[in-house]
Parts: C-alpha cells; sequence; structure tokens
C-alpha cells in the first residue's frame, strides 16, 4: 500500500503559473556579482550595466555615395571646379567657396559642405570642372554627425545577452571592454540507478545517461560554468553529504528520480534542511517538476525521460537562469504556423510536440514519447498544441524554433 | 574621369544565383579532415561520419508506468500474487507463471510478462493480491525494446552540425566519442584606412571597425578557428605580403574596401596572383561582393557597412562556410508573418530589414541605413522584402529569426 501512498494529488500546474512562480523565485535571488571582460570573450554573456554611447555615430557628417560634396545654395547651374579630394580615414579642411569636392563612401564631409551628388548624375568637364544639371535637395547623400546614435543614448540595456551583433555594436562606439554578470555556477546531478556513463559497457537492466550531456552542453552555451556533479547516490546519507559539497554553486539541478517508483533521498535531503515543492505540471511531455533549496542553495529537479528534461529546461529552468542574470528577453520567439497534422483528442496537459516544417506546415515525429531524445535532434521546433483544444489540418499552431531555446 | 570607369556594369545578380554559385564553389573545395572529439568537446561541430546505432533504445522492454508487469493471456478475473518487486536499474528474474511484479517506470520488463497495468486501476487485497478489474491490452503501456531505436540504424547523418540535443541523442546509445570536421581556419581582414580598433582614441575621419568583432564572435560561433589578421594596409606589396601570410587558412574573408574610392589592392592582388569575381548583389543593404582566390586560398569580400556586412555573411558567406563543411541544412527556418508596415516603392533590389515581432506583426527598426548596426542589434530577425513588390500592412512578408542565422 505504501507505494501508492507517494502518488501526489492530481492538481496540474498551469505552465504559466509554474513560469511565473520560478521568474519570482529567480528575482529574490538575482546574481549580481560582475567581471570585466575584453569584447572577444564577452560572447554569450549578459550585460550588467548599460551600455551608453560616448560619442555620436557617426562621428562626424560623412558621404553616403561615391560623388561630389558641395554647398546647396551654391549650385546655380554653373560647374564648379574640384578644390579637393577626401576619401574615408582623412580628415578635410574647409570646402573653398565656389568649388566642390570629389569624396567617397565613408569619408569625412568638409566644413562648408552640406551635401552630395552621387557620381552618376554629374558631367565632368574637359576643363576638369563638374556640372550639376539634377536639382539638389539640401542634405542629400550626407550621414548627418549622431545619425545612427547621440552621445548619451542608452544602446544596450543591463539585461542584454551579448552576441556578435551587439560585440559589434560595442565597438562601433569605441568601447574595448564591458561589465558583465559572472557565469552562473550550475551543479547538473542526474538520479537513477540505472544511469551508466556513455563509452562503458552496458550491464543488464542500464540504459545510459543522455540527460547530463544534453544539460551540461545547453547551460555551458547559456554561459554557465557547469559542475558536472556526477550520479545522486542512492541513500539518505551520501546525498545529504553530495548535496553539502555543492554549497558554492548557484542551482543545482537535477534530473529523474521523482517517479514513485524510486527512493526519493533528494526529496527527503531537501524536505529536512531546506524547502522542497513537487509540481505536477499541465504540460506533456515534462509532468514532475521538483522546485526547493537545500541549506539555501536553489535545486530545480527536472523530469528524467529525456524529451521532458529537454521540454522542461527549455520552458522553465532556462527562463528561470537567465531572469537571476536579470535578462529581460525571456520569451522565446514563436510563429503560428498550419498544423500538418490532426489532433482529435484534447489533452488535459498542453503538449509540446516535436516537430518540422515541411512545405510551411508542422510535421511531427512520428514517436513522441517522453523516453525519446531521438525526435528533437530530428525536429526543428516545439509545436504547442493547447489543453483543450482538438486541430484539424491547417489549423494554426504556435512553433518555436529550437534554435531559440538552445542558445 | 579614371574615378569613374572603375564603376562597374549595373547588373545585379539574383541572391538565389550567387549562393548556388557560392555553394558550387564550397563543393569543390570541401573540408575533410577529422579528430576524434569527447562529446563534452563537440558542441556546435559538424559530424564526419553518420552516427549508427550499435544498440537498440531502449535496450529491453521496460515498464512506462508504476504499476504491475504481468502475463495479459494469465489475467482472467482472479487477483494474482506479487512475486517479484522491480525498480529501474534492476536486472528481474523471469516472471513467475500465475503471478505479477510490482514494476516502477523504466524497470525492465521481466522474462514471461508482456503487459503493464498502472497501479490507479489496480485493486490491493489484504492479502496483498492484486486484482485487475480493467481489460488489459496486449503490450499495453510497455516501451519494447528497440521502439526509439534499432540497433544499425543511422541515427545522424553525416553533415549534421551537433548541439546539445545531437550530443544527448550519441550519449544515449553509449557513445563517448565523435568524429568531426576539423575546425575550418578563417582569417578576417578589414580595409578601410578610417578604421581604429575599440579603446583606442578617435582620430579626425576615423571610425571605430565593428565589422571585424562581429565576424570574429560569429565565426566562433560557426566552429571556426579565426585568425584575426587586422588590417589590410593601403599598398600593393603589403597587401600582396599580407595575403601570402596566409596561406595555411580555408578561408581570407575581408570586409570593405570595394568601394570605388578606395584603392583596390586586395581586387588587384587577386587578379594577378589569384582569380578576382565582383559581383552586384539584387539585395540590400549588401550590394557589392567580392569572390576570388589568392595563390588558390579561397577569398570573400564582404561590403564594409556593418548592416550590408551582417547581412551578405549570414545569407552568404555563413552557408558558404558549412557546405564546405558538409553540413546539409543550409536554409534557415523562415516565417510568413504580417507586415506591421506597408511598402510603397518597389524596390530593384530585395531588401532585408532589420525588424521585431510586436503582436504578431514585423516592425521596422526606424533607420534602416546600412551603416547602422545598431539596427540589428534591436531586431529580433530579418523581413525580406522581394524586388519588385509593395506591401500594405497585414501582407505576410518572410522572418528570419536572428538567433536562426547567428548560430
Amino acid at each position: 500500500m505504501s507505494d501508492h501512498l507517494s502518488a501526489q494529488p492530481d492538481t496540474l500546474l498551469p505552465l504559466e503559473t509554474a513560469l511565473e512562480r520560478l521568474l519570482a523565485w529567480a528575482v529574490s535571488s538575482p546574481i549580481r556579482e560582475c567581471e570585466t571582460l575584453s569584447l572577444a570573450d564577452a560572447d554569450g554573456r549578459v550585460l550588467a550595466e548599460p551600455l551608453i554611447a560616448e560619442l555620436d555615430l557617426p562621428p562626424w557628417a560623412n558621404s553616403a555615395m561615391d560623388g561630389y560634396a558641395l554647398c546647396q545654395a551654391e549650385v546655380r547651374g554653373e560647374p564648379l571646379r574640384v578644390s579637393q579630394r577626401i576619401f574615408a580615414g582623412q580628415a578635410p579642411g574647409p570646402l573653398q567657396p565656389g568649388s566642390c569636392a570629389r569624396i567617397f563612401t565613408g569619408a569625412p564631409l568638409p566644413a562648408g559642405a552640406d551635401s552630395v551628388e552621387m557620381q552618376e548624375n554629374v558631367e565632368l568637364l574637359a576643363d576638369g570642372r563638374v556640372r550639376f544639371s539634377q536639382p539638389i535637395r539640401l542634405g542629400q547623400h550626407v550621414r548627418a554627425q549622431g545619425q545612427e546614435t547621440r552621445r548619451g543614448e542608452t544602446v544596450l540595456l543591463a539585461g542584454t545577452r551579448l552576441g556578435p551583433v551587439e560585440l559589434g555594436l560595442a565597438a562601433s562606439l569605441g568601447v574595448a571592454q564591458l561589465s558583465v554578470i559572472r557565469r552562473p555556477r550550475v551543479a547538473v546531478l542526474s538520479t537513477g540507478d540505472e544511469l551508466i556513463e556513455p563509452g562503458l559497457p552496458l550491464g543488464p537492466g542500464q540504459i545510459y545517461n543522455s540527460n547530463r550531456r544534453l544539460l551540461c552542453s545547453w547551460l555551458q552555451r547559456l554561459g554557465c560554468a557547469v559542475l558536472d556533479a556526477g550520479i545522486l547516490p542512492d541513500d539518505l546519507a551520501l546525498t545529504r553529504a553530495k548535496l553539502g559539497e555543492l554549497s558554492e554553486v548557484d542551482l543545482i539541478l537535477s534530473t529523474g528520480g521523482v517517479s514513485v517508483g524510486e527512493a526519493d533521498f533528494l526529496g527527503q535531503a531537501l524536505r529536512e534542511e531546506g524547502q522542497l515543492e513537487l509540481w505536477k505540471l499541465a504540460i506533456k511531455p515534462g509532468k514532475p517538476l521538483t522546485c526547493g533549496q537545500f541549506r539555501g542553495v536553489p535545486v530545480i529537479g527536472l523530469p528524467g525521460n529525456p524529451a521532458s528534461t529537454l521540454v522542461t529546461f527549455a520552458l522553465l529552468a532556462r527562463p528561470y537562469l537567465l531572469k537571476r542574470l536579470g535578462v529581460s528577453e525571456l520569451t522565446p520567439l514563436h510563429f503560428p504556423v498550419p498544423a500538418g497534422f490532426a489532433w482529435s483528442k484534447p489533452g488535459k496537459r498542453r503538449e509540446y510536440l516535436r516537430a518540422r516544417l515541411e512545405q510551411g506546415r508542422a510535421v511531427l515525429y512520428s514517436n513522441q514519447s517522453s523516453a525519446v531524445l531521438r525526435s528533437a535532434a530530428w525536429a526543428q521546433g516545439l509545436v504547442e498544441v493547447r489543453e483543450g483544444t482538438t486541430l484539424a489540418e491547417g489549423d494554426l499552431v504556435n512553433f518555436i524554433s529550437l534554435s531559440e531555446l538552445l542558445g
């Protein structure tokens, strides 16, 4: 009988509620320590302070075209002589009155010039003068100083995740180093006596541990310092000791061990020396989720089936971690696409199906079992089928690209 | 006059044609050398050989539920005694005839059992026997051996880019190391006398080099070994010498220096000791593109305006590089979304506009100048407006998420 008692009441927690709670929890334990890194080392990190422009961009008015710089008011049908040639990188003297300057893309406009005519529209005379036959609009083909960015403007907010574009933008402002949040330290633990590491021979009843590799690589992409903490021992004292060793990390992430059949030493340790909540999520795959802390260290326990691990990490643990770093953009882009399948049986839980786009329609991997990671390797994204709904082919479903989630 | 002569004929090359040519060029110089890496080191790399399953997944039939394993033919209304308890990780003995086995999720089915009834559907009797009152379907709640994957099946194709999911999948098959294509060596060169490195004081007429940071970080994300080759000197002999130093790389990627106004020593060096093609692409931003080789080393010259660099790298240089590694999935996912803007003037070139999704509509950054990298940092993706078309608000446009392109 005792086997059945540990089953929890069957109240399902909506994904939104679970996420709200996790984010509120994240806000209560922000990671704020910073370090200063060169741009080359800052890819994937989170900006600790806003990036404020200390110069105008462009820093001076320049030509958007290969052509001729001139003072628009001086163009009255008479050809102008060319008084100077200005290449990018040069610092030109002032424009001589009644003349124009040969100018190339990106080169600074000389003082006294206010417009550029492109070379295709002018006539070069034999005496070297230039005839402007088309009407010239004041300021045409000129990139004004500060047109992109003005000194003092906030260009990137604190909490921005830095990628090649943001780093390039910082470089364009002359910034060589950025203050970023330190890497969060995350310990990855597996539970399950049946797990064995790849490379070792498989004994009877054993399976290879795939979640550890999935999570360790994923966490590294999120900028985490990952501590591979191995397999949680099947013993309360050893579990306590193992958790105690992890007092310096920001998060303990475990997988598996939430099935009724497994002796729940992790849960017991958390109950005794911390806090434990067991949620039954209204999503599929990924029903059981553990949240809590051990001696003050946050613990998230993901379900152990690989597709469940993937979905719960993507939708819950990932935003939780990013939130602790101060990241504000947490919702992955998603797109309505026509379903290339029918869904006739409304579910109690929201389904996250592994899918690809074929001719603009979301098609499903044949085996959507939570035990099957191959579905996710085949897939380009997750298709969301909301609880209590049925779908006909062609109905719109939400598609979240895996590339949005995996970085 | 000579200034104008170097202008090229105004034939625009469609993006598809340019990409086709680049991919054909890539196929002619594949990078095939491999190295064997542990899974922990293989994230972002390209699989050199197909991954073939050397075991069934699951390796043995197991229970998908917490419940009772039994032989379906033996259930005839009479309660069954429980002859053993099987946890995940155990190797059970055969099922005694006329009995059932207590079994937990993931645990191996004992020989002689063919079905599982979940615990919620049984009645435990006072004498310890179990009554099965619901009809039992043969094989129910059993994950059959090889249900996910059969030994000998190809699980990942050569040319697959490895990420957390693929690495987890390899781990699930017991594979600890993978053969991957070696990192491509890419030299990044900038041209432009006006460029100065971030961190240094800005002199008159100078601007900070942002493309180098953009490209170096991006190339690293693509698994490249990046050689930062600095600024290309404004002198033919020095250009030759610099290019000559790069004989060991797989690709020289340069930015800038294709404007008519700049002395084109790169082009001259390529013409004399290699090959040079200058394309005018029918895209905006990103018109001018240089392709060629110097003493056999492929060279791609991207335009120097940051948004042009970004778009041409994303749409042309990125797939070219991945193709040389044997990657087959080169087309980024794209989604039709309603335009949150109108486009009244049909263009000659296809536009790639920096955009965000707001309430499901693509909205544009206010300044779409090719000189403006800030637009891309603000953006979530590129919106494609095809040449020769106009758009009303709500018309569908192609949206390519930047996360698809940047990894």
